[in-house]
């Protein structure tokens, strides 16, 4: 899958994401990411790429002609005109459905604006999807168009190994996660449960799975409607609960 | 306003960091950014952070003891204990009143974990917020913390300018931005509208203020139960609502 991020800050997003997972897959090809200098399509001999806002008002706007060079340089070798995503914060916002549909493109843009904003006929004419990562208000789109290619990254085939795509998938049985201990065995007089240390397989999974639904029940009661339960699962959940209400 | 990251990563954090409005306030010192790698921390002759999850599973889990001896270096030179947020999919989702509430912070620590997550007892012991930055999937919580980084930044004095604070302050009337045109006046066979052109500040402001009120409706109509409404932009609305009743 291609990443192309039209951007005034390319060295920053190569650095953000040639880490970790999507540095492994950049390095096996899984992936590809092009971080295209708006600048460089500046027409203006000081690669000016913005101006004042007609009518007025405070800070400067992002000008068309650049942007629109820089898609054209991209998508002359697409062949279907590719998703692209404006990073706003009027967007729809971000969640791990839209980062499913996403991962099915071959090509995916972003353009990530700055100053007042950008020019809005270049938004009409090349911009397929608007989409903000959060209720919060950030400096650029290059952090939320790094935070979107982490997570549909992760979605393209060969980009997780077995054991992380094992532990990926966990998360979306819509349980929280069980606490996790390693080494060493005592920490700061703490020492980790018993049951980890029993190797015991069936109580281990016991009270894990418990764990998960005490976890999701005192944090996140929410999740528990669309969860998949088992009757054992039920009934702990209903201990639970008299338990807590025993408490009150 | 100091920021502290405990990270495997910190050459990603000061990359991303170091760009636009966050580097500028750094340079000029209204902020201090700390990337601490806890691998720096490890005792271990190869610098490991990780080992196998007690009872099994997947993957790798973040010791104990590196963190908290890089957590100890951080914090003796900090008199109260500061806050510390552990970057999770199981926190509470990240927000802009959130973002207020940190910036008043004097120091803000922020975890980073990777790998299958993070030995449960650090966690118990230092940690004070856990907190996600929206409902999506993502290796690590560098991108996250420099997000959040990012937002909280924008709201500690000094760090934005007078022209960026009073655009910024605009976000926070409930209505969506109207849009921007700049040069040239004719981009594609688009014109910049005319009212823009006219020089009439009292057209421009209410064209910019019926766009406003015409996209919020469009795409959230929700904000507008928040939003401070004068007795002519509730008229505006009405009209707007009534064509598109007549369309339909």
């Amino acid at each position: 899958m291609n990443f192309h991020v039209l951007t005034l800050f390319p060295d920053m997003i190569e650095a953000g994401l040639h880490t970790s997972v999507t540095g492994r897959a950049l390095q096996n090809g899984y992936i590809h990411l092009n971080a295209v200098n708006i600048r460089d399509y500046s027409k203006d001999k000081h690669k000016h790429v913005d101006d004042y806002p007609y009518g007025g008002g405070a800070g400067m706007v992002m000008q068309p002609e650049p942007i629109y060079l820089a898609y054209e340089d991209i998508t002359q070798n697409i062949e279907k005109k590719p998703r692209v995503v404006y990073v706003t914060p009027q967007g729809a916002v971000f969640n791990q459905s839209m980062a499913e549909e996403f991962a099915k493109e071959e090509d995916l843009i972003f353009l990530c604006g700055h100053y007042e904003g950008v020019d809005e006929r270049i938004l009409e004419e090349i911009v397929t999807d608007y989409v903000s990562i959060g209720d919060y208000v950030l400096t650029g789109g290059e952090l939320p168009a790094m935070v979107m290619i982490d997570a549909v990254s992760r979605l393209v085939p060969g980009v997780l190994n077995n054991e992380e795509s094992a532990e990926f998938e966990s998360f979306h049985d819509n349980l929280l996660e069980h606490p996790q201990y390693t080494r060493p065995v005592e920490f700061h007089g703490k020492r980790v449960p018993d049951v980890l240390l029993s190797g015991h397989h069936g109580n281990v999974d016991k009270w894990r799975r418990e764990q998960s639904l005490k976890r999701t029940l005192e944090r996140r009661p929410d999740l528990l409607e669309q969860a998949d339960l088992s009757k054992d699962d039920e009934k702990y959940l209903k201990k639970l609960k008299k338990d807590l209400h025993d408490q009150a």
